[in-house]
């Protein structure tokens, strides 16, 4: 590890000679095996853009030209070659380490925040606008450095329809591994293909040859067939979808050939008109040249190394429950259908591709299209089940209202990674929903508690004839085998599930917030307070009937929720007990009004954002006038 | 009035010879024209398809095909020829009348609910899908109708993505009008315009017949050349922009003419593959024929009869004064500068536009892409307002929050048309928006009470290094000279406005709703009360300072808010007097947890929701202990 170690900005990088390049390439995936393999991420996609990465700053000039990186999940290379080669990198994604994600707070080099896909192009052209008419460094350069999977996302499309009436001077980067998340999927898939193989030109241009080559034509008709052929030129080859939208195509450029990719990126610093340079990565490239420690990597899912992240649940997933489980429902009822957006592997509903191709759509990033397209799905008598992660949700949140709440449809969401997303931090926090949801006219929503009342809610779901939204964190909290789970009974609407009587406070749980309320009870045995619990399920409707009887019968209540504090569920607890006048003392529990940082463990963030078990317990002693020795 | 009162459905329009069809056409103009004059409403772009709307249901066969208009506003013409021709269409946008949008608690005819746009693709991909898999409605058609403004929308676009992966048989009609709500922006609508002009395919046509015409070539080489043309006619004509996502295009088909719409349309019916029909309509078309009551449309802006609504505002509103305001703020400060998604007039900014045009940018609708591109703007130093309606910042939800605010990034956002949107109803009221930001850390919400304060607060939005978040209705509630009205001072951040001492109870109010409890105290005098009320201005943060004060000296609070209860203004008051363990009593009043239909005026909604004068004041003086005689 000499050479990455000498790279302290990105002018080091730009001194190097092509054999140490090639070192330099090998240093950095070597470098990314072993965090990776330590702090879990997303190795595979850093590992196909290390040449690229590479390139660009040895053509740029960072931070004064600026990378908007989409997604940004892929930035590591990125914060290898910009001073960030250090303690903190070796603690990426933990406890003051460095963000797996674009952070401004971080270096000057990371320009914009991300983690969601699909704004990169958006900010590339605030960014150009902002340079061209106020100068904000003039004639630097702003490159976007979209995934192909990006190019299916409506805000790129949106952006790409206003990029020619706002710049004339935007290098957008399409970083074409075929993959993203899942695979690609969609026209502007099948057409980044088409251009790969791109024939057509080929032929044409050999046709033209050959009538040329006849050489009994006169003057004026070879002038013509020449102006003919550039007019064939300028238009056949299929770049032209770009040119639509103002842009002039290069591509497709091998990505892992670092020359080639300087010498193109260093002509499209000259160009005149905005340009957009089609780069082929291989997702996980460089991974077996990569791997010296084989034991922990040995036996590991191929198709794991290529996904989002290396980390190894610790639990069974609600995924691969919900997978297993709606292919059952698939089976039997021809009306089922799943919807993702590019997400098949991380929201389980692969298995339903597997096995059900024909009741499952991914219509690739495009939680809004997913969304309407399951409400009309709905509206026709079938029973689309949409899953989406909690956070890519809040991109479909005004879908979610006026196309399905509005009208009631029964659609039901699988709102995977609710809750705190430890390791990915303040973008991918699924920490909002219960309040974004909660205001919707019609929304029905609940948190299970455990895979069996999770397994029961969605066949429950499909029994209400409205939006259901289910919301679960990746994993569950205690390991379940799953060939013992069947769904046993329909959830009663509306209504909670476990309660454990006690005495003077009772805890008001949702899912795996129960854990929490069973350690403080058991701690709270110690003074002779039994606490109750109530396993809730339901956030929209609340069970009245049970929220009366804990007024009447405890001094105390108190909410815990994996959500923002801000009109969440204690909120809705505490609307519930003032606008009918019953007077009960509530104390709210969940994620305060900042966004969170990532961590280490779920329990260091709790101890750092005031729920910790302790803590929790000491407020509810001191309201309950019992003093700890 | 004869022939239009004769078509009870669809088939009657059938029967309709060439003759009674141009008749029937200027009845429903006429029709149009007379409903809109009392009701306001969109009348422009239901006159400009009114011939569409009769070619569909000659060719189509409704509620069995089932047309999917996008925004829907332009369906007054499909409600009069569906059986809607009767009383409550001429209480269209009304009490008890039909809605201004599609419906399809109304009439089987409405297949979809709409009202924002760009809905329509993914809808009617929802459909084709379920006739393709579950035979819902098998063999019968799918046709989505919509603007060419819609085409400039993310949510299309990732529709269209999807498109030919999803089903073969699908008719999209574009209705083209260079308009939309204001002028349509962007690469695609240059491109529509391209195909307008169309001379390139014409060109190289005729390139290749003078070649051919020379007369002098071998077999091969004609061969060749004729070869050489199918390839270009095929691919060279810029159909081809469609023909990427699976399309196959026809036109531009004159949209006023009935018999080439019927031809087209008759001719799609057939096709194999899924087809879009490019229709140029006119905006207004046969208005002037159409006016038999002159005195009503007299002097009146004929921007306004194109525009979205006919409906005079009764008071100034905010948008006129925003757009003064910002064009002096932007002739002052270089930096400013006003983003608006295809909202020019709406939101007042086209003054900006027509003032300061480099400091304007227009985006086309694509809020998502708004937002983004002003937070990167503001990233870069820049001073963007954007100014969007409230139930359109829905669309950006995600984009708010994870772009904007997870940065803090000092963007205005302008939140017109907020509350109760009376006449649109149920898709464009703006009343979510308190309760969908106020769960957005480092977002600062505020709502002025009038015109000075609207202007006091847009200069301190400046002063704020955060987003900042202004929300307020059409129109001021009170009528105010502009001539006077000059920015005064900075609002002191997170403090309330005006405050009116009394005893017992106080109003919490925000905006116009000070009206409101203005109203209610002059009742309560009746009983003895003085009631107090303080302009809270912000609604996060919280002017807390008052918050305390008001606990100390009064019996009972009521906020008011013109926005949902759940997670709302109200909710923010009960979890402050919660968490700091303030024992107060709470009355919240805002609009009730359902989709709030339109009607005749805010007061009648206000009575049937329970937010009349009376039943506040009712319900006071029952808390207070005051009896009525």
């Amino acid at each position: 590890m000499n050479l990455l170690d000498t790279i302290r900005t990105p002018r080091d990088v730009k001194v190097l000679n092509r054999s140490q390049l090639k070192e330099l390439a090998k240093e950095i995936r070597q470098t990314l095996v072993n965090v990776t393999a330590v702090n879990g991420g997303h190795l595979a996609s850093n590992l196909g853009i290390v040449e690229l990465t590479i390139a660009l700053h040895r053509v740029f000039d960072s931070p004064r030209d600026r990378f908007i990186f989409d997604v940004s999940h892929q930035t590591y290379v990125h914060k290898l070659l910009t001073g960030r080669n250090d303690a903190k990198f070796r603690q990426i994604r933990m406890d003051g380490g460095y963000s797996g994600f674009s952070d401004p707070t971080e270096s000057e080099h990371d320009a914009f925040i991300a983690g969601h896909a699909g704004t990169a192009l958006s900010v590339a052209l605030g960014f150009a606008y902002a340079r061209d008419r106020i100068g904000s460094r003039r004639n630097s350069h702003v490159v976007a450095i979209l995934g192909d999977g990006s190019l299916t996302c409506g805000m790129t499309l949106e952006a790409l329809n206003n990029l020619v009436t706002t710049t004339k001077r935007l290098i957008v980067v399409v970083n074409d591994n075929e993959f993203f998340i899942d695979r690609n999927v969609g026209a502007i898939s099948i057409y980044l293909n088409k251009i790969l193989i791109s024939g057509l030109y080929r032929a044409v241009s050999n046709a033209t040859k050959k009538i040329l080559g006849n050489g009994k034509l006169g003057k004026a008709v070879v002038r013509g067939i020449r102006r003919l052929k550039r007019a064939v030129k300028s238009i056949i080859l299929p770049t032209s979808y770009f040119e639509y939208y103002g842009l002039r195509y290069f591509g497709p450029i091998d990505g892992h050939d670092i020359s080639k990719l300087e010498e193109i990126l260093e002509f499209c610093k000259f160009s005149k008109v905005p340009v957009l340079v089609h780069v082929k990565t291989i997702k996980g490239y460089g991974y077996e040249d990569a791997i010296h420690f084989p034991e922990k990597f040995h036996g590991i899912d191929p198709e794991q190394v290529c996904g989002i992240t290396t980390s190894q649940p610790d639990t069974i997933s609600y995924g691969e429950i919900l997978g297993k489980e709606l292919t059952k429902l698939a089976q039997k009822d021809k009306t089922v259908v799943g919807v993702v957006a590019a997400m098949a592997r991380g929201t389980g509903l692969s298995y339903l591709r597997d096995h059900c191709p024909d009741q499952y759509v991914d219509v690739g990033i495009a939680e809004e299209h997913a969304v309407i397209f399951s409400a009309a799905l709905a509206k026709c008598g079938m029973r689309p089940v949409c899953a989406i992660y909690s956070t890519f949700l809040q991109r479909a949140f005004d879908q979610v209202l006026h196309d399905v709440c509005l009208q009631n449809l029964p659609v039901v969401f699988c709102l995977d990674r609710a809750g705190i997303a430890v390791h990915d931090g303040m973008t991918h926090h699924g920490i909002f929903d219960l309040s974004y949801l909660r205001l919707i006219p019609n929304a029905v929503i609940l948190q299970p508690e455990n895979a069996q009342e999770f397994i029961n809610a969605l066949h429950s779901a499909f029994q209400w004839h409205c939006p259901v939204f289910i919301r679960y964190p990746r994993s569950c909290n205690r390991n379940v085998d799953l060939s013992t789970i069947k769904f046993s009974q329909y959830l009663p609407f509306g209504k909670a599930g476990k309660i454990i009587e006690g005495g003077r406070v009772c805890f008001l749980t949702l899912g795996s917030m129960v854990d929490l309320a069973n350690e403080i009870c058991q701690k709270l045995k110690n003074f002779g307070i039994q606490g109750g619990i109530v396993d809730m399920i339901f956030v929209k409707p609340l069970d009245e009937e049970i929220l009366r009887d804990i007024a009447k019968n405890y001094e105390l209540v108190v909410t815990l929720e994996d959500n923002v504090l801000m009109g969440g569920f204690g909120s809705a607890i505490l609307e519930f007990y003032n606008d009918n006048d019953i007077k009960i003392n509530v104390l709210r529990y969940g994620w305060p009004d900042e966004f969170i940082k990532h961590g280490t463990s779920l329990d260091v963030l709790r101890v750092e954002h005031g729920l910790s078990v302790t803590n929790i317990m000491d407020k509810v002693l001191s309201i309950l006038n019992i003093h700890i020795s």
